[in-house]
């Protein structure tokens, strides 16, 4: 049992919750919480720490007995944990490096394309959003949000599991590859001359979203095949970067239900 | 200028940042930034506070002399404020007191009702997004998050100043007054039969939407017309609230649009 706030796996977590670097050199991210334990694909668990409390809990600890893992006293879980009421469960994991090919596998998929989007809430939500919308796969610029900050990875409820991402360079670089593959961009955009819903998405589609504050920038709506727009009402400028790419990912799902 | 933070205004804009039940008391709230400051109805401002720096700003101080103010140094400034890099305009508002009817008055409106929702951020999103939709006002029960929460005034990026919101005692209180009003209700709910985009939302239109972790209480479900589905592929349970609010009030506003 870890009972001192000096031991180097308690000290070595608190720098994968807080930096981006380490999560990146070690290749491992953390994930907190019973769910996101359960839901964790055992091929991407590095290790498992249970609180002492925790010990009680068959569920988590009849699988938790499968990996290499540590007790830690209730105090000490308290310092690791990012969050302020922590359930007794925290994941080491490997990070995912999915290829291009598997997030445009199926045919006529719905991919995300996200630009330098900084909020983890938002990154979290979208993933979420994507795959209960059926979308194919998340490609992310690099200057976005690290997908596996601890706040993105709760805002996901699990979906970072099973949503594969790919980052790149910028939005540009995926014109040609979407373009191979028959795959229209759609960019949200003030600009755009019809509305979201006048157009279809029954063939491939990439839905581009922006920054929450600066929107897309001039290189990532020219990559655009369409420019559509979101109508708003009132004084409203922007919906929340989620909100409009949930609004697109669930008019696209509607249009292939319908 | 005030240069201590021993001053009693001070003192009392840091309560009303942290306290629900001050600002309840006092019948105030605060907004931070300059879009905040500069959209803020006349009427509604008590006073404002602008730090050193900002009085190099024209815009933000010409209107800044219409109201009581304050000068207030950088150093004090960041602790008042609720962000980690203020703008350095902070102002006090009246609560504003809506009457049910101001929420109803338009013809076949469309009405969000929020039972238990407990995120700031939630809450925020959803007013903002409700103005975007075109919505005509948002149902709050009283074990709510306080829309007058700094992280929700935030989130709402000004629709706090032209959505209008009333606080009623749960959902079942609304029903009488829904339907002697024609409006539908429609709770998005897991048991839902129909997906929401198989309903028509033409005619006077309620979406109630649940608390963050459980969802509707049986007792609002039971008060809905029409339970609704909002279909989810892959592992996900249920989306966001605040999504799950957007995709349904766009929809909406969709309908009423094509």
């Amino acid at each position: 049992m870890i009972a001192s706030l000096q031991n180097a796996q308690v000290k070595n977590i608190i720098k994968l919750n807080q930096k981006a670097k380490e999560r990146r050199e070690q290749g491992l991210f953390i994930a907190e919480g019973r769910k996101m334990f359960l839901e964790a694909p055992s091929g991407w668990i590095h290790k498992v720490y249970v609180s002492e409390s925790m010990e009680k809990d068959e569920e988590v600890m009849a699988r938790a007995r499968l990996f290499s893992r540590e007790t830690v006293t209730d105090t000490v879980f308290r310092q690791m944990s990012d969050t302020q009421t922590p359930q007794g469960v925290l994941t080491v994991l490997h990070r995912p490096a999915y290829q291009e090919e598997e997030l445009l596998k199926q045919p006529d998929p719905v991919i995300m394309v996200l630009e330098d989007l900084q909020d983890p809430g938002n990154a979290g939500t979208i993933l979420r959003t994507a795959e209960g919308a059926g979308v194919s796969g998340v490609f992310l610029t690099k200057s976005c949000v690290d997908i596996t900050n601890p706040k993105v990875i709760r805002a996901t409820m699990g979906s970072v599991y099973r949503m594969p991402f790919v980052y790149v360079e910028n939005v540009p670089s995926l014109k040609e590859l979407f373009r191979s593959r028959g795959i229209r961009i759609f960019a949200a955009h003030l600009q755009g001359k019809k509305a979201y819903y006048e157009e279809t998405y029954q063939g491939g589609t990439a839905f581009l979203i922006g920054n929450e504050g600066k929107g897309l920038t001039a290189e990532a709506a020219e990559a655009a095949d369409t420019l559509i727009r979101i109508p708003m009402c009132g004084q409203v400028e922007s919906l929340n970067a989620a909100m409009a790419a949930g609004i697109l990912m669930y008019e696209a799902a509607r249009q292939r239900r319908s």
